[in-house]
């Protein structure tokens, strides 16, 4: 059969298609949703068989969506083998681990293979994160899958004995320390190869917000040249293939949205070993909407990590930090750039709150350097930040990386009213952040939320409590609908 | 937007395709894989979105895949609106329920109606189907679950104070005791209704074998008009929406193939007590490459269908069955039919194995009898068969339900022979299975296995252990192929 190109995005999923009509759709009896292989040129892949009448196939092709296509590597109109997939024995072990079995490393190393040469459907992957959810998993267990995960991937090699990063698990909006910090600890002089996420779920990753001031999509040699010159960088960490299993399960684990941490700790752990880190420091945010609401699940978070950390030969600190409302005041890629940009060059109305979360993260990554004293880091990245070196620093990575014309926040703006006076006494993350997803963040880079009061403020009734920027009027009014359906997001009493 | 069929099977899912240009996809950021709602003419459906590029769609059009423009019903052109479909709440519950809390009936009933309404994406089912699997459902949420199920589907009416109906388990390949036992048990003067499903995962499936004979897809007036006049029927039960919960949830279940006990009893009993059963016969083969594998299992899933039968208010008796080997010689629809004819014939050469069977079976239905002395069923049967009772009912619902031409089993064949001289000692009831749906078994209706021998037969070097029927050359080697890398399916000692 001939390789036909379909347009069809169905994010990260292999499909092809066949005529109903055609002699394997009648010989072989395939059937919709049955597993295949297409072979072309050496190179194979496992796709869902998707059976159509459309005229977009002629007879003899074989048609692979975009994200197939792409995986294949070979030309359209190539050559290809169509056959029925053999069932996936790894399968059986993710059965056994649903049924409580503890498995070993072979078994996470076959698993994790199959899933990266993308032998398992969303069903099957849906069963492994199942099984691997709190609970089922014990510790050596998210060793071997941590393990198994940088075996499968790329492997970057700094030929240094010492470099450093940072993650944090994410679930506050505005949260976008990286910016800040990245650039401190390259003026210190430490290696700081950082490779961030898009957006999946949020209304901004450090990817997107990086990328309204420079380009982010780098190719290993800007890569190696760029850490070389300046000690660090702010790349998007997708075309590395760090952790190809991992971009792989997200697909089903974000909308499962399940308390998967064996899972999210080897995802972590398995994509910093393969970027080459070996000192790194885990920001875990704690407050009733974060990911983390209490300290005790917080500490046994901690624990974990630092256990698996030390089997993979890394050193990994842990901090608990104040997850009960958004860092800064911006939400959405612009605006979050103005903040970052603010404690960068030492503005007056920097947010404080900012600002101080990433001199306390920098401290702690500065700790790592063994010519510091303990505990002097944080004094250190003070000095760095208020000097304007990392300011500078900054500026020179976004020089390397590509600098890109400025952008202003979204020109349609609206301002959220409170309803009553009194005291902010909390803000709903999950709601914010929904609310600036549906004013455009982060596709609309200038489009999102603008914080003006805080847990704590004082508030009069008619005050503005957020303004949303949108690029967009069709979405100001998905934002607005959603504000006044939703009040509570901002709790005043 | 105005709605546009796209063919496209995707097997009982909804997937909707937009434009990548549309105005939908730039302001409101619908992304690849988000699930949508379309409402058109009063009727709305809920439906993963693919985005395209491909020219099958103009400028203004929603294509819906063939499954879903049949489940909205609105015909080509018409205006439809598409939206963001709000997060499925019942969703949460499936979550408690993999943390392992107990879940009321309420929760069984939320959960299941937004399953039936096509809420719940396959990632969300495989999460569900899991979460019920053993040892996570106690056996008052089977009981809840199967009465949402009924709650949320047809159910049949059929005026009598008694109707009975009969269920296999399954996995035991050529077991086409139904077709004998419905005979026997109409001509006797109880009402049977039987309705059957197809093939999924296996060689044939009731409705497959008896579409040899007669046409099985049946309107209700049908179904009601023969059942009246023969006290029975064979039909295939797809067309009477009994349990669209049980529908939508068997295209991830089958897949999974996991052992979700409190699924599979809720699925079969909430079937029967929607087709209007009162007294119910389950069998549940035991053995080696059976479903069930030991006897302290079957009794386990015995008192759980007991049990579950009572709540619902339905007698259910509950048998376990030899399941070491095929039942009868024929895997595969015609060769199936030709023992089930032979058995109903009193033919001297008809299965013993499947005879004995059928009239086990019967015989503990015909107990059901207030009029019958316990135990005497199965005499009762015997002289029914015997009689040729049962062979004319089974010639009268074939007429009543139109009758077909014969069939042949499949002109191309080739006999499996044994290497060693000994005893079959085994027979694997799954790779028997395999070659017979490689034959081509059930779409061609000839295609399938013809068993020489059975566990006990003395055998020698060289002489056929099995036949296999193709009706395509290519056919024949699949399966061919496949009995020369599993020469173990018959082990010979």
């Amino acid at each position: 059969m001939r390789i036909r190109p379909v347009k069809i995005d169905t994010y990260r999923e292999n499909i092809v298609f066949l005529r109903k009509d055609c002699d394997l759709c009648r010989a072989q009896g395939f059937a919709a949703l049955s597993k295949v292989e297409v072979a072309s040129n050496g190179r194979s892949l496992v796709a869902v068989l998707h059976v159509t009448d459309e005229p977009f196939l002629a007879k003899g092709e074989v048609g692979l969506c975009e994200y197939a296509f792409q995986q294949l590597g070979v030309p359209a109109g190539a050559e290809a083998r169509v056959r029925h997939l053999d069932p996936v024995r790894s399968v059986d072990l993710v059965r056994k681990k649903l049924h409580g079995e503890v498995l070993d490393q072979e078994a996470y190393r076959r698993i994790i293979r199959d899933i990266v040469e993308n032998r398992y459907s969303k069903v099957e992957l849906t069963a492994f994160v199942i099984g691997c959810a709190q609970g089922f998993m014990d510790r050596e267990e998210i060793f071997y899958l941590s393990r198994a995960m940088v075996e499968q991937g790329q492997r970057l090699d700094w030929g240094q004995e010492m470099v450093v990063d940072k993650h944090c698990i994410g679930g506050i909006p505005g949260n976008r320390t990286t910016m800040v910090v990245v650039p401190i600890v390259a003026a210190y002089g430490l290696t700081i190869p950082k490779t961030s996420s898009r957006s999946i779920t949020s209304p901004a990753g450090t990817a997107d917000t990086m990328e309204v001031l420079a380009n982010v999509d780098l190719t290993l040699e800007d890569l190696r040249r760029i850490v070389k010159a300046e000690g660090g960088c702010l790349a998007w960490g997708g075309s590395f293939a760090l952790s190809p299993a991992d971009d792989i399960i997200i697909a089903v684990e974000r909308p499962l949205n399940i308390d998967a941490v064996g899972q999210m700790i080897a995802s972590i752990l398995s994509k910093k070993q393969a970027a080459g880190s070996t000192h790194v420091l885990i920001d875990i945010p704690v407050g009733p909407t974060a990911k983390v609401t209490t300290m005790a699940h917080a500490t046994a978070l901690k624990k974990l990590f630092e256990y698996v950390g030390e089997k993979m030969g890394m050193t990994v600190e842990v901090v608990a930090t104040d997850g009960r409302q958004p860092v800064g005041r911006g939400i959405g890629p612009v605006l979050e750039v103005r903040d970052v940009m603010a404690v960068l060059s030492n503005a007056p109305d920097a947010p404080a709150d900012l600002r101080e979360k990433c001199l306390d993260l920098a401290g702690r990554i500065l700790d790592f350097a063994p010519a510091l004293r303990g505990g002097h880091g944080r004094r250190i990245a003070e000095r760095i930040l208020h000097s304007g070196e990392a300011f500078e620093k900054m500026r020179r990575i976004v020089e390397a990386q590509g600098a890109r014309a400025p952008r202003e926040p979204g020109p349609i703006t609206r301002e959220a009213l409170a309803s009553s006076t009194g005291t902010v006494l909390a803000i709903d993350n999950h709601e914010l952040a929904a609310c600036a997803k549906l004013a455009g963040a982060p596709v609309d880079q200038g489009a999102g939320l603008d914080l003006l009061k805080k847990v704590g403020d004082r508030v009069l009734s008619g005050e503005p409590l957020f303004r949303i920027h949108a690029e967009e009027t069709a979405d100001m009014g998905f934002a607005w609908d959603y504000w006044t359906r939703h009040p509570e997001m901002v709790e005043i009493g």
